[in-house]
């Protein structure tokens, strides 16, 4: 294992690229699945306004993908990955506020999950092609305007819940060669601890997902497949501070616009 | 108005953007959506082969947007858009085969439908912001394995039975500056009719709902709204060729791979 966090930035005014190393940031330049390379400039963090690490093309999420959470709901276990697609324009980075959606007054509900960044193209993978097109792993807020999702009773209205400007937030960084198989997903809300799962108990793990899911709809490289969520989840109020931890990864919070 | 026709096309192995006229191509070069330039050079339409008009960021896809279906279905007329999101991943060109999902034995279902093209950055638009943020439009065939939506009873899979490579077919051309209030759809497979509706029957028509979605989720250029179908939809049998007409877009033809 030799991980790599990489992270997008903003100093001055212009995006960067780097790879994350305590609080020091060496800057990269090129494509992130194109082996980048660095520049020889270093910057503090401090320096820095964070972005999300990527700007998926799709957004792949799962629903009820963790054994915990399918028995809380007495759902049955998914015989096969149940999956929406989430808006590529619902992406923000760590530190940028969430937007209630103008007119709703219903709740906004956070999910603290894993996701798995793809750096290859790939189409009907084998296990083993898989894990090659796995570029690393990020934290995901998969946020919700709940109360949308079954208003219309003919039609459950998913990926307009969850498909909402800034409802998607990524982050802080993309580690690659990441253990998910022994790590957690913590969730605080205003330091208060809400999420704490194993990602031991997943349904469908990563490299299944990314076989599975290739299957139907070839993965490119900055697709994203958000794992779903477990235990915990509950609505924010204004001005609610939400933080999504995965050692190894880092955290990801952000704010409920008041 | 002053109507065009844009197309994407491929020619001795090159892929160009250009405006159709009769049956010559007039090559331009530079941005869609950004105005393009002819570059001076001509080719005939039987010299090219022609692609997907466009490469969408996102595609959003109504359900239940004509009065005529709503009746026919029982279901109530919505008071609000409903959509889900396709997968940008299952676009294809004119003359391109639609393939079934291997291991997949359900049926497959055409479905034709007129896109809206988006050509600008808009967000929570006004209908006159709305109007100008549309390029243009094109016919769709909103390919569908038919049996994947209910199959799990506890979550309706649409992302997914719509989200197959191939299933996004879009063509032939972006007709600009296009009255689709007075168009109709027409669908006819191997040969025989099997759609016939009226765009005036909308529930929901263009420029309302680019200024609803764009309340929900920012568009950008390049995106496309798939207005949803009407009456006549019905399953492909294998080799079966089926043809979305839109006079004055022209006519969108796949077959379903034997």
């Amino acid at each position: 294992m030799n991980a790599t966090r990489w992270v997008r930035f903003e100093h001055a005014g212009t995006p960067g690229l780097g790879t994350l190393a305590q609080d020091r940031i060496r800057v990269h330049e090129g494509d992130l699945f194109g082996g980048p390379q660095p520049t020889g400039v270093e910057l503090s963090l401090a320096e820095v306004r964070l972005a999300a690490p990527l700007a998926p093309g799709k957004i792949v999420a799962l629903w009820n993908n963790f054994h915990a959470l399918a028995a809380k709901l007495g759902k049955p276990v998914p015989t096969e990955p149940l999956y929406f697609l989430k808006a590529s324009s619902s992406v923000i980075g760590p530190g940028a506020a969430i937007l209630r959606p103008p007119g709703y007054e219903g709740k906004i509900v956070f999910e603290g999950e894993l996701g798995i960044v793809i750096g290859r193209r790939v189409a009907h993978a084998s296990r083993a092609e898989a894990r090659a097109a796995i570029f690393g792993f990020t934290c995901v807020n998969d946020v919700t305007a709940l109360d949308i999702i079954e208003r219309d009773p003919t039609f459950a209205q998913w990926c307009r819940a969850k498909g909402f400007d800034t409802f998607g937030a990524l982050g802080p960084a993309i580690a690659t060669d990441f253990d998910w198989s022994s790590a957690r997903v913590v969730t605080t809300v205003d330091d208060s601890v809400r999420q704490d799962y194993p990602l031991s108990d997943l349904v469908f793990q990563p490299e299944e997902l990314v076989a599975r899911i290739s299957a139907d709809m070839t993965l490119l490289p900055g697709d994203l497949i958000a794992c779903g969520t477990s235990l915990g989840v509950g609505s924010l109020k204004p001005g609610a501070r939400v933080a999504i931890t995965i050692e190894g990864i880092g955290t990801l919070a952000n704010a409920l616009a008041p």
